[in-house]
């Protein structure tokens, strides 16, 4: 196919490959020294400082802390909690010699938080009137990865992880949904991606875990990629760091526990969700530049620059995100190409003709045909509609492509098929071994058991044994 | 002296000790695990938020862009600029093992990022309009530390570093200043510190700098803290990781660099500058609660306890960082102490009576004597302007004990008398031996060259040897 050196290579035709490309072009990322780490290019910066300021809204809102904790673990910490230890040990980067010496005791860099957490919620809790103890951390975290792939698996990657302490079980569940729903939101309202919430079947739980929590979404390849978990602990991190409360009645009891995370495996979420053959569209909700303004003024008008600049300004004073595309040594069809490419909701085109007519030519990233002519003096006061609509326009556009990719099924053949393309609700009888069998032969996991899913029992869509769940599983090939 | 379970020892018997309690007592900090490694508690954290969003604010108006480096660097990369080596050797903590084995290039856990930064600028400049290139990144950071100090010197701490690539010097050294003028400001206006902007003498220079600049403030026993640097790092670096670009004369040129950094230190100069005999006292602009109310309801009064909250709508609605100490088990003055020593500005005191008559007892933690009646409704109004005036009043207490505390001296008596108890402007010779003399009499160190220092030459304060500088220096122990 013919492709445009400014441009990227057609999603339709190789999505793998157009993910790797657009990711790198767009200046989202760059490859970090270390295998598998990433740099975090201002543009991609933005996007992240945007979900994170919302995010941390809603996480404050709800009453929890943020804190912070050491980024160095004893090793000893981490085999405190069997599953845990076994399930992070492969993934472990190692410090066994700091200040010139060899360290008596190795530390690991964290992969997670749940030991060191623990340890210190042990000593700040005595009472039920500590309780609940609701924290959250902004962090980096380090995990090997051996097949790295920007933003979605990379040996390092920032994220928040909330670590929660309640007196029973059924505060610790209330806390679990609480967070899954915060990020079912995030996901779906500044996101625009229409997330599946539900429950990861056993083999797929949280090393350490009683239950796991997932927000689901579906890539335009029709895979589905994890995009935030909630995990009810139980009292396995309290039992292994001694969290105990006394209780009104004078008793000493075990906390129950929970953790939940979103990470920047969003960006590369949002990238894949929405973008296509032309490159990234971005939801205006978390775009770093909403607007762009490309002045044409072919050799120097300064009428026209002026114009372009208190345009913006006061699209800014309204709220918009605005950048003016000022660079002289660029014509403006190559940066109509390259915001198109860097996914930019709205273009707006300034010449000195529209100039003259009290106009700018906008143009939507998606949605509609062609330039539309628009006075300048409404724009921003229109703006944020026209944001608004093409927010809701990318949702809707989301959802319905994960529809019409996803089918309810109860043959092998038909479920075959559907995980093909995209994802398949599924009765299964919950066995790790027939999980496996199906992964090997499909590709497809379960990826989770929908809260919303309605009664369902017969037999498993693989191998015929009853059903277990008492509900529909979504099985799907995933990141 | 006597002391209450609930407070501090005395400040001005044990400024070390003093310390070391407040920070833990107040909830700002615990010990980490690992030997010199901090939890920063909700307390304690909410200043940091504080402080990192009126800096981000002015780092992004300056026009820098956030982004995101890896935490860990091949060892090799150090060894590229060779004063910066062997600055930071001793204090990396060093990754030998990962996924399960051993790594063939170690990998040391960033103590700065100079030198991954340096090597990305190389990647990404090419040109001269790619310049100046302004980059700035929040996060951890870890140098091992043998005698750490809470917030003071940790194995780990957060910061912000800018990092930055200029066409030439001058370029390079606008924005060292620029760096320089935003920390200065930051201290004053909203930590109330009113720091000195110098320059560092040679032997107090960045690994790998050609000049580093510094902001000191004077903490309540005297001693100096340096709450910020910005370092000019000449062509250092651009020559080590070959950041070049092409000239408009097409010429291939060295970029000149610089980079720039503030603390989770800076918590510590704000409880060592304006704490006091019963605690901590933290300025309006930082304080995570700017006012605190204590209801007085003893055994529970409805009226009151709904008085509080609304009133603390209100206050919250006008801006006001506000908290309802609405606690059942604890007495009104087991409160007004513990308030009084987690260092809250302002205190509102409300019971029955008070209500009744339509008023608050309004207790400032400084600078007045007793409760003043204020009229509830008046409060959301007038507590802006009484916050401006509290905080005005920390700065002037501050540099007024700083000035007292600070002598201009010319001979060796009174430079010994003026560093046992504060700083001593000295004439300095400028010798490397000369500092280390001085510091192993006196303890005292070049603090720096002040930026607004008159011109001065003459004798060495110590040595009798000509001046150098062609200003005073400014001597004094140091953190």
């Amino acid at each position: 196919m013919a492709r445009d050196e400014r441009g990227v290579g057609a999603q339709s035709e190789d999505f793998a490959a157009w993910y790797n490309e657009v990711v790198f072009k767009a200046g989202l990322v760059d490859r970090g020294p270390v295998k598998g780490t990433m740099v975090i290019r201002p543009y991609g910066y933005r996007l992240w400082e945007q979900l994170q300021s919302e995010l941390d809204r809603r996480i404050k809102d709800t009453g929890h802390e943020n804190a912070y904790f050491p980024l160095l673990i004893p090793e000893s910490y981490l085999s405190r909690e069997a599953e845990h230890v076994e399930g992070f040990s492969p993934e472990l980067a190692v410090v066994t010699h700091a200040g010139g010496k060899e360290l008596e005791e190795k530390l690991v860099v964290r992969p997670t938080s749940e030991t060191i957490i623990g340890e210190m919620m042990a000593k700040w809790i005595s009472s039920h009137r500590d309780l609940p103890l609701l924290l959250n951390q902004w962090a980096n975290v380090v995990r090997w990865e051996l097949r790295p792939r920007m933003f979605l698996r990379t040996t390092e990657f920032l994220w928040q992880e909330g670590h929660t302490a309640h007196a029973d079980e059924a505060d610790a569940y209330r806390e679990t949904m609480l967070a899954l729903d915060i990020y079912r939101e995030v996901a779906r309202d500044l996101a625009a991606i229409p997330v599946v919430p539900g429950e990861k079947t056993p083999g797929e739980r949280f090393a350490g875990a009683v239950a796991t929590f997932t927000i689901e979404g579906m890539m335009r390849d029709g895979r589905a990629l994890q995009l935030g978990t909630s995990h009810y602990m139980g009292t396995n991190f309290a039992t292994a760091f001694d969290i105990r409360y006394t209780s009104e009645a004078g008793r000493g009891e075990l906390c129950h526990t929970t953790s939940w995370g979103m990470s920047t495996r969003m960006i590369g979420g949002i990238v894949m969700t929405h973008g296509d053959d032309k490159g990234l569209v971005f939801p205006p909700r978390l775009a770093p530049y909403q607007v762009v303004i490309v002045p044409i003024t072919r050799g120097g008008n300064v009428a026209v620059e002026e114009a372009a600049d208190e345009l913006a300004r006061r699209l800014r004073a309204a709220g918009v995100r605005t950048h003016v595309d000022g660079r002289p040594q660029l014509s403006p069809g190559f940066k109509f190409n390259e915001w198109e490419m860097r996914g930019v909701p709205i273009r707006l085109e300034l010449g000195p003709r529209d100039l003259a007519a009290g106009t700018a030519m906008m143009v939507r990233r998606l949605g509609d045909d062609g330039k539309q002519a628009t006075s300048i003096d409404s724009l921003p006061e229109s703006m944020p509609g026209v944001l608004d609509e093409f927010q809701a326009f990318l949702l809707a556009r989301a959802t319905e492509f994960r529809d019409s990719h996803t089918r309810t099924v109860d043959s092998w053949e038909d479920f075959a098929d559907a995980v093909s393309i995209g994802w398949a609700w599924a009765l299964h009888c919950g066995t790790r071994t027939c999980e496996e069998d199906i992964k090997s032969i499909t590709a497809a996991t379960p990826r989770c058991i929908p809260l919303d899913g309605e009664p369902a029992n017969g037999a498993c869509v693989r191998c015929g044994v009853a059903s277990a769940y008492g509900k529909r599983v979504i099985f799907g090939r995933a990141y």
